[in-house]
């Protein structure tokens, strides 16, 4: 190796793949090293619902790029199933274990990237470690996930965010019996009650048993999960999912030194450079600037993963570039309900001191003579004061896609209503109607000024 | 009348109606006259293929408000039937003629809008006046040219642009032979070369004649339509549209001394203002600036029209409502195509002199493991010096309304795309996947700067 640069990479998800991926090709003549302790890299957690369901057959397919693809194609030295013990900063030294034998070794490095993502959280409940008690994050938790259910006839999913409604709809088109336990009353904690009472109703609508504001105390069985205990009552059950969320995998950065924000995960700067030297970090373990309020969060979720690995590893090759931060845009489908988000809630714009207004239309997603013709809830938020869009949430069966897109975008432009209620947005009978929904919404908010 | 305030509207489609109701709304004191000269107000044109091939049933379908609903609920006075003959605007005075009766009078005003919207053109071809030739415009056409499409069993269209080629899917799912001539080399102008190619594959693939770089130089018949000749052959035809294009109506505009812009269309402020004092004027009468070029553009739309009226109407009751212009958006739908489009295609870029360089890339417009998945083509143009967005074309079997719509708000923000890169765009297998086709382009592009 003697004088080539070195790039590690710890962690072989998103952005860590990004990053790696990046830093090669803008300096080919990089050495960069990718440790994983998994098996996979470059994978699709997201996709993990639709193989439950069965529409995607094989778990592979969720793979975007085999390993050999990165090795051979593009000349990364990709090693899995090695975990990264520690990271010496001052001698700049990564320690690391190969899990399949268990030699341990270290490699120096000059560039560093932490992409140690997130884990899912496992509340500290009475027998939250029995068998049968899942969560979905690795391809192999979908795996071993989808051989219980087969033989399961109930499921219970606690925790109604994006996953737990995904695989509650994925079980349900197996039908299975689902409950699903959220000690929150509402689903979906980042949209505002009324959002989340049309997802609510949709669930419902499709025969899965919602369990709002009880929290599970307990699960209970031998070896095996056979009852979930509630702040309620009680219920048997052949399996459970734990989907209650995700935090960042940041105990190797705190060990070393590096410095985590208020939210939890690593504190960056738009370089995606940690406190320390010649540290990087990016994804699920790292917080951004919510473009909206100024201020970080932490929204763990691939696309901003791989802006982040992207920019991290041009950078550790020596460029310059840079990552602004996020506005929390997101999408999920919900059996016939497509339920988008950007920007702030009306709860969130308050709880972060804006002087928040918003309405609610209900507007055709095309031209009402068009067959399939349906209406969209919107609901705008917008800043009274200086009219600012701060977010919108779009429940409907079509063309969510297009409305939160177009308003995350006007959020990154920091647009006004006013700006908004001009957008040039397209208009043909089959697609939109002449006042698009976005338009409507940003005239009524005027009213409330 | 007396000390009332009159605003008087000049014709009733979309911008003047918009322009009525939106003026009565702000200041209900207002007398508001709306003359139209044909027989409904308040339609949506851009259905009437729609209602050629039979997915809307009833033509009425297509009239978004039925008249007593303005003249009841909203208060104001329409007037259909009813042509504007003349206007004295040193006076104040609009000369009207009653069409069913041939009485006429006048009316004076305080504020005046011109809201004549567009023509058809119809080229000066010999024997373009036969019987069985006709245009789309009015819902009358469409309920006279469907009229004759049940006995017709060869038509024929001459030009390629949307109304064509909505009206050629409309016929061939009526089970008509369609011969579709165009005198370009391409369909659909406003596309470059390779997108329009696309399109152009999708209908032949769906058995419509398509005859380019064929320019129509004569109809024969007796009393009706019965042959077109072009500069290649000759095609016996039942029936023709013509579908070249729509000019500004602006003979009664010209006639009063309202400048025109080089367009062609009537010029205005931000304001809606003509030249002349409390003559206001909007909709596809009139042009906008293209906000991507800074220079004035005739492009007749119904959304541009909808928000000229509506910023035209708050201004005669004495508001500042500003139209800041268009980018030029636009999507239609081609059998199993969506084709969208918004800012300049690289020949419209380079004729107004950018050092515009364009991308094509084809990418996934959702997860590629989830079913249904399919590519997207799109060309993305940028300025290779201040690597300013310019446009995009996209075309697809579905997803091109969110891109396209997102491209036209990052038009409208005057994005790099450096910024388009980085847009926090929505991602779930369903619906899109992690990295957006808009921000695969936008990072491909930068390899040509």
């Amino acid at each position: 190796m003697g004088d080539m640069t070195r790039v590690v990479v710890v962690g072989g998800s998103a952005a860590g793949m990004a990053a790696a991926a990046k830093a090669k090709r803008v300096d080919p003549s990089l050495d960069v090293i990718v440790f994983e302790k998994g098996g996979y890299v470059s994978y699709a957690p997201c996709g993990i619902p639709y193989y439950i369901s069965g529409l995607v057959r094989d778990i592979d397919e969720l793979v975007y790029y085999k390993l050999n693809y990165f090795i051979e194609k593009r000349g990364l030295d990709v090693r899995i199933h090695h975990l990264v013990t520690d990271i010496d900063p001052d001698n700049k030294v990564v320690y690391v274990k190969d899990l399949k034998n268990g030699n341990e070794y270290s490699v120096s490095y000059d560039k560093l990237m932490l992409a140690t993502g997130g884990v899912p959280i496992k509340p500290p409940i009475d027998g939250v470690d029995l068998d049968g008690i899942h969560t979905l994050r690795l391809l192999e938790d979908g795996y071993s996930f989808r051989a219980r259910v087969n033989k399961a006839k109930t499921v219970a999913i606690v925790g109604a965010g994006y996953i737990g409604i995904e695989v509650a709809e994925a079980l349900r088109s197996l039908n299975k019996r689902v409950l699903v336990f959220e000690m929150l009353d509402q689903v979906m904690p980042s949209l505002d009650k009324e959002a989340a009472k049309l997802v609510e109703e949709e669930l419902v609508r499709n025969s899965v048993e919602l369990h709002l504001g009880e929290k599970v105390v307990a699960f209970e069985g031998g070896e095996e999960v056979k009852k979930i205990v509630t702040t309620k009552d009680s219920y048997p059950v052949d399996l459970v999912l734990m989907a209650v969320g995700v935090k960042p995998n940041v105990d190797l950065a705190r060990r070393i030194g590096v410095e985590l924000g208020e939210t939890g995960a690593i504190k960056v700067n738009e370089m995606m450079e940690t406190n320390i030297m010649d540290i990087y970090a990016g994804g699920d373990n790292t917080e951004a600037i919510n473009l909206v309020t100024g201020k970080p969060t932490y929204i763990p979720l691939a696309p901003a993963a791989n802006k982040m690995g992207r920019v991290a590893g041009e950078n550790m090759a020596g460029g310059e570039a840079r990552f602004p931060g996020v506005v929390g845009t997101s999408i999920v489908k919900a059996f016939d309900l497509e339920i988008g988000k950007t920007g702030l809630s009306l709860r969130e714009a308050l709880e972060y001191g804006f002087d928040a207004v918003a309405v609610d239309i209900w507007h055709g997603v095309k031209s009402h003579y068009y067959p399939g013709f349906s209406k969209m809830y919107l609901r705008l938020v917008a800043d009274r004061d200086t009219h600012r869009v701060l977010g919108i949430q779009a429940v409907g069966r079509e063309g969510v896609l297009a409305r939160v897109n177009t308003v995350a975008t006007a959020l990154m432009a920091g647009m006004r209503t006013e700006e908004l209620k001009m957008l040039d947005l397209a208009y043909a009978p089959p697609f939109a109607p002449v006042w698009d929904p976005i338009i409507v919404a940003a005239n009524v908010v005027e009213r409330y000024y």
